[in-house]
């Protein structure tokens, strides 16, 4: 169609289909031509389907193209949106766009920009829906009417007063209800208990109060409870993905990143992860010098070094189930700081039902290659304690992260592995030298 | 409050605060009471405050009240949550209850009990505002009017024909926008391109076109495209939590459970955790065979035996990081099963490096214990070929479990464990063999 320059084909192509669905069939042009068709496009269109591309993609395009035309784009943009989209561009480019922006906008910018990342005021937008109390329905609608278009979204209005400070909420479900009642205000149709997330709050916590109250969108105040933005339910499932993604990289020892993996830098990546790698490393150190001084068990008794691996790793793998299930059960708000008691009692019933199985099935194994059927006994024993001990470990540590304010996702395993390996050598050797006297 | 029966008091408290607050702040109270102070709330406010209490004890509530009353209740929660009720009820509590419901009722529930867990059709409520294509913006708001108070959503209205066969959507956002030309039809406002879910299809493909497209609301369709029900957004933050929650724990053999940590039984949890620990038992079982197989190379030289666990764990977390980096960025969309030249070049450039700096730590410990210098390049030159093998095992097994149709999550740690395991101790006595002669 570009080609041939079909004019209204291209029209129509961005105007009939959903934006979302228009971007995705351009995946597959370059980046110049997707621009000259969102040339087609109307101005509010065509940010809804420029949204619909991944960031680096977006970032690419405005890079190409002069700054009178991406200064248009941007200001169509919904406002926290924007604020990413211009933290990922060089500092240049930004120089020469702000100008060519409304200075209403660009206040907003520079304002929305001030909030540090991971906070509710980094995540929201300020294109909302304020009203004054003293409006009727009617009046209310008429003015809706006039800013709908422009705004993220409409489902609800805030009911302000003159200083901006936050009053109460009307959902547009509550005002169409009350269509037949024209006369009423919006004072008397408002909820005034507002679910509300500070601008400093972190964006988990607001992604949780969201959840909870199974809000469309959540109001942002300062603390003087003057009303800034919005956040919307679009952001929450990010945040939501983002916070789950990153505790189960945390659990296998990764230091969460924000690029994408097959982007980010190689060495940023083998930093992130050597890091935890070289602590978890020191660790099974330990063992090497714990093996080494019991050297003299180990050569009388060269068969208990066949058992090495597996006893380390049953009590490493029983430990990071554990250490895993409470922490996303703390992430899911299943279990609490004061449940460790229970948690405990639980585990221990768990860890002797699981070890208690799989001594069975090492006692049975170690019958063929110990010198008798006592010493066969060091196996299963070791393994029973090991395992208990595992996961005691690890439904113990991330509780205990958590009460003293570290974030239980990045601790616990290394700690649990480290851990259990070391005590798995110990109890091993002792349990040795008390069967085999 | 209860204890002096302030009828007026009680009633302020249902109406005036946020439904989920009041909930939250009933959490103390037991369920006869809770009961009791959900009586002097309006019918449609008491279902709305119900619904904010966990689901067990919803059912604890439900099941000691006298049917005649929870059937009224039944009859105000929404569509989609009641139905997930109800199958929580023991059969003899439901089949009190079913009969006392309206019979549009009773069939609604029925042919939503109908749909198995985890499709779009379990999830989705029925109650949704269907338009015809002739109304006008006027007659539109006349419409909702009567009916907004009852439905879950009226931020999207669909639009269907005469047999039900969904035609285009409506956002209330149009509509009001709209307001000034009250003349223009639903038919020539609606959007035609209509992003759809149907009833069959599998929760978390749904959640993930909820995400790409930024929708409140996806609309459920069957074969024939008649149109079933609707998704809310709240119900998709749901999936994406339990399905991220559940790779977490895949990611750490763990069997995925529905209930709550704190209440599956535990000889469930234990056969969920059983399952692969017994899997993962029996991959170690084959490094017991191994060192028994390199028994001569062990007892002439007695300090290897000192870096097993070492050149162990450090394969196993080295894998582990790059399988959890793979599935997190295949659930996330980042990776596809193409990507696979791509992601072994650069997890070759990453091992390299991981590989080379613990390598170097574990050439001077080693040369502290080994019997000479040459002897002590043994560990650096096995570590470095376990951690890179353990990397590239990482990343191949989950994006081929994902090509063969199998969850990544759930197959590859142990799978990467149980390979880098047996694989470390071979490795091992061979380099040694090739350096000590």
């Amino acid at each position: 169609m570009l080609a041939l320059d079909q004019e209204s084909e291209l029209q129509e192509f961005c105007t009939a289909l959903n934006p979302g669905r228009t971007a995705e069939f351009m995946e597959g042009l370059d980046d110049s031509d997707v621009w000259r068709v969102l040339q087609f496009a109307q101005s509010d269109r065509r940010a809804e389907i420029f949204g619909h591309f991944d960031e680096e993609r977006q970032l690419a395009m405005l890079a190409c193209e002069p700054p009178v035309e991406t200064a248009k784009l941007i200001e169509e943009i919904p406002a926290d949106d924007r604020v990413d989209l211009i933290q990922g561009l060089p500092t240049e480019t930004v120089d020469e766009i702000l100008p060519l922006l409304p200075v209403s906008e660009r206040r907003d910018i520079e304002r929305l920009r001030s909030y540090p990342e991971g906070t509710a005021g980094a995540l929201m937008t300020t294109e909302v829906a304020k009203l004054a109390e003293k409006l009727t329905v009617g009046q209310a609608f008429d003015e809706l009417a006039g800013i709908a278009r422009s705004l993220e979204t409409i489902y609800y209005l805030y009911i302000v007063d003159d200083h901006n400070l936050l009053r109460g909420i009307v959902s547009t479900r509550q005002l169409v209800s009350s269509l037949n009642d024209r006369s009423l205000t919006l004072g008397e149709l408002m909820e005034t208990d507002v679910v509300t997330a500070l601008a400093g709050e972190d964006q988990e916590s607001v992604a949780e109060t969201v959840e909870r109250f199974n809000l469309l969108a959540i109001p942002v105040i300062d603390s003087g409870r003057q009303m800034l933005g919005i956040i919307t339910h679009d952001d929450v499932i990010d945040v939501v993905r983002e916070e789950l993604t990153e505790d189960a990289q945390r659990i296998a020892a990764v230091e969460p990143f924000d690029d994408d993996f097959l982007r980010i830098g190689l060495a940023v990546l083998s930093y992130k992860r050597g890091l935890w790698l070289t602590i978890l490393f020191f660790a099974a150190l330990l063992t090497a010098f714990a093996l080494r001084h019991y050297e003299d068990e180990l050569a009388v008794h060269a068969w208990l070094v066949w058992f090495i691996p597996l006893i380390i790793s049953s009590g490493g793998n029983s430990g990071s189930q554990s250490a895993t299930l409470v922490i996303t059960a703390m992430t899911g708000g299943e279990v609490e700081l004061t449940d460790l008691p229970k948690v405990l009692g639980r585990e221990l019933g768990v860890s002797l039902m699981l070890g208690g199985f799989l001594s069975a099935i090492g006692f049975f194994v170690a019958l063929f290659v110990a010198p008798s059927a006592v010493a066969a006994l060091v196996i299963p024993l070791t393994l029973l304690s090991v395992i208990v001990c595992g996961c005691l470990c690890g439904v113990t540590l991330p509780i205990l992260f958590k009460r003293l304010g570290l974030d239980p996702a990045l601790m616990s395993n290394p700690f649990v592995a480290g851990i259990v390996d070391i005590l798995g050598i110990v109890i091993y050797i002792n349990v040795a030298r008390i069967v085999l006297g």
